[in-house]
């Protein structure tokens, strides 16, 4: 296996801004394409008062600063010149629904996403829904915006709808979960999403790397018990350095990929390749890592 | 309106140095120059133990590191060469003001600025000075040094004197002024430095982008009201970020610009161009704002 | 006096990993041969669960993740391409010693370093041990491991054992050491180690810049006592910064080069020129503090 998507970290939350325009895009974009990537991930359209375009529904509910670029037209644009799935990212607040506020983040998505469709719905390369609200357990307010959402979603456009949730572990929190926990907590959580969301995609970064497999059995032995699809997010950028974050180290992204070949997951996304895998990454070292990888697709057949 | 001035971040503080050397430089003001500016404004010419220049005077007052190279000389030369006017910034000890010893402070400074005008006082590019120490909000200490120093710094060379204050935003501190205590405590402050400071240029990264005119607007009305001219220090670098402090993204700054602009005031400078917003910054995002900027000056007409 | 050594950062433990392979680290030996450079020093061969070859030992102790290129070998090719000596740095649990576990921590070195010499043993580049437990003053489990590990290595192949202990200064303790307690400590820590260890060098990056000639000076006449070899670490990396660590600015390393030139030291080496100090670091700012570097060595006539 090799990584076929990554996603497309505008608007960026605590990764820098490469400050990217169309060229620089559509280069990386053949970048993509040169090493099999045929996904292309939304990761939000909007977050707080930046939006991706220039939307007509967000600013009926909150002030936003002007999108300057239409970067949806940007990305479906070059997906569809480089023949890739592009997945549309939801609006996150960042606010409503870390106050438990879920029918706002609701009514501002459904609205919003109508709004998406009337302008992009027709586009070649649409192929897909990514919720962009990121859960790590179980939580009244998210269950409803997913189950509100993924129904509202299907109706607008039936595509199928990816999640990529983080595991609570021991890399970014201090009272980690146990494998046992976590089994428990999302058991109950696909036993309410089956049906409702089609792909889920486990990030890989936060828990030790002697514990990936575990975790890795666990998420797919539950995603073939409630019938989704399982693909795995395997983080290209480092956890647990001084800096936060910069491009993994070429051993760590590979333990990681075979960790998650061996668990059987179907497919291999990652955040993200424009910033820690990309030889036009703003990192030199991710150039590095780009020339690691290939090496490795074609040591290893996958080229 | 574009940016025309920049400071130039020597001592560096807390931004990492790119080690250049006069040839760096040199490269450097002429992008400088290829994109109007004509302003350079030295950040401090001394801080703590370190200098731009062989100083005596500071030697008389403590010990400090040996300056293996005149900065303040390739500053002016290359000042010279572009038509730039270069404001010389004050040293600053970062210890006597912090602690009230408003004093020594200034009896440093004094010598000092009278040893800079004995070694370059009568160069040509030489147009104005910089009062380093940043303030926020009213204080005793702060007060004697700015009025002592403006009266002695005139008194030296009459050139117009500038200051660069911040707000105390949410976005730098846990408990942020409002509107109207900032607008309180700068009319005290500005009652005081009329006719001593020419020109104030507040930072304009501390708050959020929603309030910005607000505080753009009070900015202007006191400034104007005291009879100071009004700049604004449009900052290129990204605040409220993992990793501080890396080039702003490019909306950010756009967004910035248009809102000094509409607040009509006179000048726009940045803090600072060699890092966050040049063709030869350490930082390859910083390239590409630099295009991105370029775009907009041509798209604009401002180029 | 110039830089003559360098520390080989792999495994990296807090330093962001550039991503070379074999190609890169021989282009970077080459640029460390170009400015004299005659000794490197591999900082630790594994590290919890990392390792730099497949090791069967270590596996023996502890469940080690694949080391997918050996990184010895390719170090010792180099070192012998271009005849320098090579230092062979220990295995660093990052748990064991911590916990005072001193003799698990011993039987794994014991048992690691010799399947190094059986591997390894005859490598002729293969010209030093370093001890890569780090300490910065006394305590028991330290004092075991390094007694107990020097006589074995020394039993193993009789080569110089370097050690580069740290100063508990001020820029990365809250509670610094004086001047005094540290005489104190390391009187009774080389009256131990006399014969033991070949040499010493202290990193010179924690005290503060005006005090490094009093720490100098101290750490060079306790080695003398002791009949130590006096080297130094002058880091080239920058402390007491937003963003940690980057490529030093160049003022500083120059003021720490000289004040050990001063103290007589007997060799400089750095932590470490591929990161900090390489032309083809992936940090442009190392590119040109190679630049300022070799400046002065060519103006001083050590080039």
């Amino acid at each position: 296996m090799k990584i076929t998507g990554t996603f497309l970290d505008e608007i960026t939350h605590d990764i820098p801004s490469a400050n990217w325009g169309p060229q620089e895009w559509a280069r990386d974009f053949d970048a993509m394409k040169a090493v099999g990537i045929d996904t292309v991930i939304l990761i939000r359209a909007g977050y707080r008062d930046r939006m991706t375009f220039e939307s007509e529904s967000l600013r009926q509910f909150t002030p936003m600063r002007p999108a300057y670029l239409d970067l949806v037209d940007v990305f479906l644009r070059e997906a569809e010149r480089c023949q890739m799935d592009f997945y549309f990212g939801l609006y996150d607040s960042g606010v409503h629904w870390w106050r438990g506020e879920y029918q706002q983040e609701i009514d501002i998505n459904r609205r919003f996403t109508e709004e998406v469709i009337r302008k992009y719905g027709d586009r070649s390369a649409f192929k897909g829904w990514y919720l962009s609200h990121e859960l790590h357990g179980y939580g009244e307010a998210f269950m409803k915006i997913y189950l509100e959402m993924t129904r509202h979603l299907r109706g607008l456009k039936p595509l199928p709808i990816l999640m990529s949730p983080y595991v609570k572990g021991s890399k970014q929190f201090d009272d980690p979960t146990t494998p046992e926990e976590h089994e428990k907590q999302w058991d109950m959580i696909f036993s309410q999403l089956a049906g409702e969301v089609d792909i889920v995609a486990f990030q890989d970064g936060q828990v030790e790397f002697h514990e990936l497999s575990t975790y890795l059995a666990i998420n797919k032995a539950l995603a073939d018990k409630y019938g989704l699809r399982s693909w795995s997010n395997v983080e290209s950028f480092e956890r647990g350095m001084p800096i936060d974050f910069l491009p993994i180290t070429w051993p760590n992204l590979r333990f990681k990929i075979e960790a998650a070949e061996q668990a059987r997951v179907e497919k291999l996304i990652t955040f993200e390749f424009s910033h820690f895998l990309s030889p036009n990454s703003m990192y030199a070292s991710a150039h590095n890592l780009y020339n690691r990888y290939r090496e490795w697709l074609t040591e290893t057949g996958k080229a």
